[in-house]
């Protein structure tokens, strides 16, 4: 979360704008995006990572909040695209971004999916296994292309993190083992295919990590391949990707981490590396999704019916929850909140606050402190939404997905209009 | 699961249907679910409940898979519809389902859903707390209308269940608390309020039970309160509401249980309570939902590729995953799968089943034995996922959620038409 800023009204204020008055306008629930801290953040990477060291490149992992509007922001901030999908490539060609400068993951990539990439001119694949690199190389020949790739390496350190999104151990679905016959294996294939290109090696240790010991730990890694593949194959690495995981602060307590406190380490071991083992310095890539949007968003919602239980609890009910915001019900994911309207107010009320859906886990907050004037009608802030809940956001029990406006200089517009109960069965026969 | 059908191509048959052929002609990821399926379930519930009791009728809890197609089936048997949105109820009155014969629940009712309900003349609301009941007689008069209500109770009892889906509890965001000053408080209010006609009581106890033992301690909580209540208040209960809650077999090992086993218990409890007490039979409302569709649905994928980490696990992943079923990542929920195009093959293969979202936690099978001759290309069958799978899924990874084949005796029609990537920017500016 973000520091809190109130008005004259006791209205909460966020991104220059009025939030109480954005939920008048435009109702709640309300995903509001604040385009200021996107550029902010985009230009950060720039300056502590793009401009700062030579051959250095970042691509947003797109995943994290995938609106035709931010594609177009963080394109227009310089930054690449990372696209996991051929849904995500498709939205981010309307957006206009340079398929040069997209980044195509995903651990199951379909033909179709493929196909559509290679079409398209899609900058770099993120190979990740035999199967997918026969498939490429298959798809390309049949287009007349060549597929230039990272192959994508589990580094086998443990990030610490939720179990769920930790992919960095050498037990994962995502990547190839290090074990020499194995990569050797993978890469021998990339080097002799006709039509693939590569140019390198990618590893991601996790999400939403705090500090650095684990990339670190898989930069060692990673490098020891680096060297150990020109030794056995005579392959001389081009790229290395980096990928992401670079923590934001949700809750009181966590501290907010800089770029470079994950990027400075990294890249003072490539750069003693090289110089130690005679490599020319690798173009190298970092994908950060939750680390530029994370804190660009926050949720508004109506408080409806409180419920005291004598003892127990007293449940605060919102318009939205799980269908707009999974990750609570997904990763006991924690966050912040405040009364918009009673910003000003003393927080010592301490309620749970839970969605409006049919099932127990619809729990948005388990614990928390809100206005002591807390009242039916309110309007309630959840803080640090702008990564993985638009994006993962349901219709569960038909509760149509929220609208998004997107702030900029305090100034709003729509991003995405607000689903309708038309909308819900427009696919059904 | 139902028991495994094979024809002589050595394909799954589902339905009366060959799953091989399905998925060749509308493609994967798909949904396939089984009319006469329904129509036989809704049938034993009319004849082990409805017609075996006087005043006894069953609603369809319809989030569990609330299309037009299914809601005009289970109306056709001649049952009501369970109800927990506006939108539901939206998409349930465009099915022709009969509003009379339709229940709405919630624990946070908007103002918008409650005004739609009564102008639509929805025949029952299940009123979660006071502040809902206040809002429903407010806005019925407004409407001139009268709202007739059930209102829910916790029945403050341990369902034995998965934390998230057990909802009986004295601690619960859902239904008010059976202490004296509260419950009649609320009951209180209901019989005063000129726009409000209170029918009786509903409770549920939990989701996915296999055995009866928490709805008929929930059984002896509520007799004893309908008895109360009467003496406090002189409220003679007309209806009584028994949730649902019906477990269905997921995974081999699992017993079947027959909808008896839940209900007569409830029902000779209920009878011996009137006779012993001098009440008449109340009508008796049940609302199963996962019991009906739950083993209607299977999903077919298509294999990509198939990782072996040496000495760990061979990872199997589909064109699908945790967008079109969430409920393992939810859950920890467990599926049974075959592979449809080789369902005569001997399955000694041990594999995990992930899908193709870029997510750690996308595993849909974590354990399972598949065919000795699996490859890419294979379709793979999960079974069991009528309920919670259509209606929980997401574009999480902008994968557009699968298209819905309606079998009746082996013949298909599409119900739900694929999403497209064009359909997943609709709505973004």
């Amino acid at each position: 979360m973000r520091e809190i800023e109130v008005n004259r009204d006791g209205h909460l204020v966020f991104g220059g704008a009025d939030t109480v008055k954005l939920a008048e306008e435009y109702g709640t629930p309300l995903y509001v995006v604040d385009e200021n801290y996107i550029v902010e953040r985009c230009r950060e990477i720039k300056s502590a990572f793009m401009d700062k060291y030579p051959n250095a490149t970042a691509v947003y992992a797109s995943k994290a909040l995938q609106t035709i509007d931010v594609c177009r922001i963080v394109t227009r901030e310089g930054l690449g695209l990372d696209t996991v999908s051929g849904g995500e490539i498709y939205a981010a060609l309307k957006a206009g971004a340079d398929p040069q400068k997209m980044v195509f993951h995903g651990n199951n990539k379909t033909k179709e999916e493929i196909k559509f990439a290679l079409e398209n001119n899609i900058g770099r694949f993120v190979v990740d296994n035999l199967y997918e690199l026969v498939l490429v190389n298959k798809t390309a020949a049949e287009l007349e292309k060549t597929a230039s790739i990272q192959i994508r390496i589990t580094p086998g350190v443990d990030s610490h993190t939720h179990k769920f999104i930790s992919t960095g151990n050498i037990d994962s679905k995502f990547g190839i083992s290090l074990k020499k016959e194995d990569r050797n294996e993978v890469i021998k294939y990339a080097l002799d295919a006709a039509n693939i290109d590569l140019k390198g090696f990618h590893f991601h240790v996790g999400s939403q990590l705090m500090d650095n010991e684990a990339h670190l730990m898989a930069m060692d890694i990673i490098l020891g391949l680096v060297k150990d593949v020109r030794e056995e194959l005579g392959f001389v690495t081009k790229e290395l990707n980096l990928g992401g995981g670079f923590g934001v602060r949700y809750v009181d307590g966590e501290e907010t981490v800089r770029l470079e406190d994950f990027t400075d380490g990294m890249m003072g071991k490539i750069n003693r590396f090289c110089e130690e083992n005679g490599f020319e310095l690798p173009m190298v890539y970092i994908e950060p999704g939750r680390w530029i949007v994370g804190n660009a968003g926050i949720t508004l919602y109506t408080v409806g019916s409180i419920k005291t239980i004598p003892d127990i609890k007293t449940y605060v009910a919102v318009d939205g929850g799980m269908p707009d915001n999974p990750r609570p019900i997904l990763y006991q994911a924690e966050y912040e909140s405040v009364v918009a309207n009673k910003a000003a107010s003393k927080a010592n009320k301490t309620v749970s606050v839970v969605g409006k859906c049919c099932e127990s886990g619809d729990v948005l907050i388990e614990k928390t402190e809100l206005a002591e004037d807390l009242e039916s009608g309110d309007i309630l802030c959840v803080f640090t939404t702008g990564a993985y809940n638009y994006s993962m956001a349901s219709n569960y029990n038909r509760i149509p997905r929220p609208a998004m406006v997107m702030l900029k200089d305090g100034k709003a517009r729509l991003s995405v209009r607000r689903e309708t109960w038309e909308d819900l069965i427009l696919r059904e026969i």
